[in-house]
């Protein structure tokens, strides 16, 4: 890999215990754009349909983030304060997997990279500390953004308490009211969090009236969210997923990855990642890619998505709305509709109707494959995983073990298989507890 | 420091950022035993009241722990399973706290030794792996055991689910009621799990016949894990804390963060770690302390308990009995008698109403010193750390915390203050929420 990073040496020293820890944080984001043989597809403005300038997306975002958006640059540098964050936790570890290897009986080496090692237990705090950095920087006093699980909700809060910027969170009812650790997560890093639909907006209200008891949506509370950033100059909006610039910060993951894995002397054959709004799955694969394209490298790359919101695998690939009220910018991706609601699985993050532009275009380019894979399958496979190798994965992150576990039971060869480990299910042990 | 684990270099290449990681794990544990002035007193059999004798333990302990609690050899080796398990999350982080230092506006250079990565959420794997692991090596399918908030519990669980064990946990009634997702990272794990007292022994029949609405404690916890363990050779017994086996397995924490300080070139003026039972007190500080002995640092350390259950600083050192019933030998120690309830407080794993005779021995011998936290102060403590510093602390190490936050506001030169975070309070949340 040819990468400015010259600092990401890694020392391998633990590796024949398990875990690889390389000695220093990423000094670069990697940008898949600069690598696509073709572009992916600009969002479009909601009323002219014509691609978005910079001033249309500037009521929401700082200008650092829109820039990052349509960037095409290889590699962009990372902030030096955010760098200090990141360092908090991160190299995040590169663990082998030998206890489930041996419990599967499998010819292949399983490797998990682990990003339930932050403080919000999952990977959203390397975007959220970058945006909330970008917006300080820029001036915001306030963000405002969505929840499912509460996994970007309580990053974005812990994000904006080291910047200090006010936080507003609108979590999914049905996370809300199933999940109220993550609401106190929020308010212990001083953030504010509300039920979505909710009476404080004109959307919310909307929902409210069409239906009352609503279990909300990822798309619903988007819509809240936006509405109240675009009401206040000095507040903006942040997502954790499905945009560029999200995906772009993610890419620490990936690039962690591949040099842990040089280290080793070890090649990918196949990463698994979970895939919602794309920003693990992307964050994890984009740097592989990246390689596959440069090097001619073969590393497959298969995003496993729930059956129960199968956008990748069952939505059509079209312009589309990344909200339910239409308020956001129209987006080409795999979608099941701006109106879907998907039902209230336990996997609350992966509860979204679309799938990142950019993750859509890399499956049309056929630079990665993706699975549906049930809720049932994917817990039995965190237990599996849990009681092999201690860590109780997300739901979320399940499905991604759940496709690693199938393909390492069949197969015959010493293959090295990755798994996107993208948070652990420590505040979702209910969901557990149901399926036990 | 003179050492055996001549691997376990440091690579302090993050340090500009924060974080600390070193190159490998510990390959021994560290035994205070061989250092001090003059040996601790002995435990004695309840009975006889002579010191006890590996017999006498034999009911409950593996012959490889029986061992280790006497001995008094420096360096005791590290198994290799158990170090691959170490290795799935150690070295734990030693991570400078820039930005508390910052908003402290101190002089200090203030570090905090993180075990809140450990698959359980804190220290308390170090000793669950290694007991789980004697205990499956001479034979034993099944541990009992008692638990507070939750954390030895759930250790102790994750442990026997690794190494092939049945786990049957007695969680003290208030934490039982206050914590259920504990119970349910047990359950996941593959343990079973009561509420303490229960009627399934007999010293819980009598604990809820004296009164039916206690909310118990560790030591009636104890009394019906040590009955039911008694009762079939096949099981056993493990604690989570005060024994000197414990306190040595815990002993690679403090082994980490000094090589991890030395690669820093920095030497601790003060730790401070929370003190329950005293094994994360004894596992960070024991290197320390017996460094100091042996070549004449001073390193001062301060062990911080809850107001609310003040062993060391308002007990008596005395010989007492462990639990309630008086069914575990005598050991000497700072107690406030066995029959004391402490209320519930929200640091569950530090309503214990002894002290390690290991560190009550140390601070009679002035090798330690102890201070006393009200709650309140405690998270006011957390919460100003988890707005810094990102983590959430256990509701245990707060204490740790307070205790640093007020030395480090008196500070006036450039001290290097060591903080040990024992775990995160992500299963604590509802305790900062009633807080706020």
């Amino acid at each position: 890999m040819t990468t400015p990073s010259d600092d990401l040496r890694t020392t391998p020293l633990t590796a024949p215990l398990g875990a690889v820890v390389p000695s220093s944080v990423p000094t670069h984001w990697y940008n898949l754009a600069a690598d696509l043989p073709e572009p992916c597809p600009p969002a479009l403005h909601p009323g002219t349909r014509e691609p978005l300038g910079p001033e249309d997306l500037a009521p929401l975002f700082p200008m650092a983030l829109i820039a990052q958006e349509v960037s095409t640059e290889r590699w962009i540098e990372i902030p030096q304060a955010v760098r200090e964050v990141y360092a908090l936790w991160r190299p995040a570890p590169l663990v082998r997997a030998l206890r489930l290897e041996r419990a599967l009986g499998t010819p292949a080496r399983i490797y998990y990279k682990y990003e339930g090692v932050s403080p919000a237990g999952s990977h959203k705090p390397n975007t959220a500390v970058a945006q909330a950095y970008y917006n300080a920087v820029e001036g915001v006093t306030k963000l405002t953004t969505e929840t499912g699980a509460g996994q970007w909700g309580a990053s974005l809060a812990l994000a904006s308490a080291l910047f200090g910027l006010e936080c507003e969170v609108w979590q999914v009812r049905a996370s809300y009211d199933s999940k109220p650790y993550r609401r106190m997560q929020m308010e212990t890093y001083g953030a504010t969090c509300h039920p979505s639909p909710s009476d404080l907006t004109a959307a919310g209200r909307a929902f409210l009236a069409q239906d009352p008891d609503t279990t909300g949506s990822l798309g619903m509370a988007i819509s809240e969210a936006v509405e109240v950033a675009v009401g206040d100059p000095h507040t903006h909006y942040a997502l954790g997923s499905v945009l560029n610039h999200v995906l772009l910060h993610q890419t620490v993951i990936g690039q962690e990855a591949l040099a842990q894995l040089d280290a080793l002397g070890e090649t990918a054959d196949v990463l698994f990642g979970c895939a919602g709004g794309g920003s693990n799955l992307g964050g994890l694969s984009f740097p592989f890619i990246g390689r596959n394209l440069r090097e001619g490298t073969t590393t497959r790359v298969v995003a496993c998505e729930p059956a129960a919101c199968p956008s990748l695998t069952q939505g059509e690939y079209r312009y589309d709305f990344g909200d339910v009220a239409g308020l956001t910018p129209l987006l080409k991706m795999h979608t099941l509709g701006k109106d879907f609601v998907p039902p209230p699985i336990h996997a609350g993050g992966l509860r979204y109707h679309g799938m990142a532009p950019m993750v859509s275009h890399a499956k049309e380019l056929g630079l990665l494959e993706a699975i549906a894979v049930e809720q049932d399958a994917a817990f039995a496979a965190g237990i599996e995983f849990a009681r092999t190798e201690g860590i109780i994965p997300a739901p979320e992150s399940t499905h991604a073990v759940a496709g690693a576990l199938a393909h390492a039971r069949a197969a015959t060869t010493d293959e090295v298989i990755v798994i996107g480990l993208s948070g652990n299910g420590v505040l979702d042990l209910p969901a557990y507890h149901e399926f036990l």
